[in-house]
């Protein structure tokens, strides 16, 4: 089966929640965010990988369901710690309701997730909750380590790609570890997959910095230049400091370091610099590392050849995405 | 086994916890909250429940940490929504580190309740998930109440009532339940049990209510009074307001929807209205209520004389707790 298959076979079922009706102030945000879609990366990541090593994908939805949900309950917390006002273009929960409330249907959602994981075969759940377990855990260290940086002077390019590891990049991995335990594979080729989904997702996030600061806040659904107006030390940054003058990179900290009078020249000055020092190119070869390294990975996974186009394909789509 | 060697293993299990050096953040707030103990009810309450039923109580050891971990993931943010400024008699983590800290770490600490879930026998963790879940859910449900009830003019006793089963009795219910699904008990006896356990939850949160006005702030470890400062609409407010006169209604009713010129005021002058219309003993009454209920629907329970005597004494200490 291919992307949208599953993409349909996933919204169905996200679509089909049954929402209790008191109180309505936990389950609205939980609607409200689940219903704006995302694009369904890691639960379609999760099915494929089950499909690609022959196992039933029936087994496999409802925990494709419980990651999607996973997703979205750490959007609802990240986002008031980041302070973020838009997500996928539409208010944030915070924003729209208030803290109190995005921490709480944060919550429930996370529980929530949890609930998705029993609908599959019994004797690979203890294997599954480990997998879901270690996600969730990661994404918060990598949330801590980001949250870190920003009042840190001084973050290798090492560090910042530690941190969207665990932010990132381990969720992608564990989605291809979650379909590939539930497909019966061997754990030869079990850790393959969470090898290329994790490659794929350090190349993804690395994707989600250029758009933060260079794509249309159309394209994105964020406030373009969120990450700079935030003193966000993402690649970019990081880049520009090491290879700049030493004015440029002192004016560079400067900007990160206080808050903006203007946030909007802010915005464009390090743009600026981003743009007259070729930042963006260096990050796009070190995609461009990344996604090799994960297809190199792919290559070693025992599968047939049409399953690995439909994989590959949707490594193409994850990372030339346009919308 | 009794109450005590329960929790000397529990104890041992949560002390035992090997939390990554990285990032601290994240982890020093875990460590600080569960090593600051509790009485671990929940979890004794779990592992008796087990006893009861004649299970392997070994098997219920994990688990019952789970329902630990879960009671102190959400003290963390509680805390943060009903800005607590103690718990335990020490600084809630929210005011020790920040709000976002306690977001994050009490996410991660949710999660690592997850982990301890696996630790049993497999063929029950579908069911004990499933509860699990029911717990988590509920719990949040119910802060939502609470939360919505400091905003609200008109709150009922019944509606009081339901607020505290779901915050506070689904749990102690849910912790006799898992621990007699590990038991491998028949779904009568487990849902008896659960019914009791929710049954002296109301109860307990009752007794709650009552040592947060009338306890000294070295017996409860929390500031005395919070709820009153807090605008927190419990049994014994409400009460008030259905039995006094007009002016003293009003007056109440005022002082709970303004933020209080001096807090120590206002606390004294509520606390002086609720010894006037005795709403203790109406309080103490409904507490006596729910307890002979919990201990009739035990008299149900088919188990030894012996390990129901262990069971009511659990109840006794958890209703007359002085410390």
């Amino acid at each position: 089966m291919d992307h949208n298959l599953y993409l349909e076979k996933i919204e169905e079922v996200i679509q089909s929640i049954n929402y209790p009706d008191y109180p309505s102030e936990l389950y609205a945000p939980i609607r409200y965010t689940l219903s704006n879609a995302g694009k369904r990366f890691r639960p379609v990541a999760s099915m494929l990988a089950c499909d690609l090593v022959n196992g039933d994908c029936n087994e496999a939805l409802y925990p494709a369901v419980s990651l999607e949900l996973l997703h979205n309950f750490t959007l609802i917390h990240d986002d008031i710690m980041d302070q973020a006002p838009l997500r996928r273009g539409k208010e944030t929960v915070y924003r729209k309701w208030n803290t109190d409330i995005a921490i709480l249907s944060g919550d429930t959602l996370f529980a929530m997730a949890y609930d998705f994981l029993i609908k599959t075969d019994p004797k690979m759940l203890p294997q599954i909750l480990h997998a879901f377990n270690r996600i969730a855990i990661q994404i918060c260290e990598g949330q801590q380590m980001d949250m870190n940086f920003e009042d840190s002077y001084d973050v290798s390019i090492e560090e910042y790609i530690e941190m969207i590891r665990l932010k990132t990049a381990v969720f992608f991995g564990g989605c291809m570890q979650i379909g590939a335990i539930i497909g019966d594979a061997s754990q030869q080729q079990i850790d393959l997959l969470y090898d290329y989904g994790e490659k794929l997702g350090i190349a993804f996030q690395l994707q989600d910095d250029i758009l933060d600061a260079f794509g249309s806040e159309k394209e994105v659904g964020k406030k373009k230049g969120g990450d700079i107006a935030t003193n966000k030390k993402t690649f970019l940054y990081l880049k520009a400091l090491e290879i700049s003058d030493p004015e440029t990179s002192g004016r560079l900290r400067h900007l990160f370091s206080v808050p903006a009078a203007s946030e909007a020249e802010k915005i464009e000055e390090v743009l600026g610099i981003f743009e007259k020092l070729k930042v963006r190119t260096y990050a796009e070869e070190m995609i461009e590392q990344y996604y090799e390294a994960a297809l190199t990975v792919l290559e070693k996974v025992q599968a047939n050849q049409h399953k690995k186009e439909v994989f590959r394909n949707f490594g193409m789509r994850l990372m030339k995405r346009n919308k």
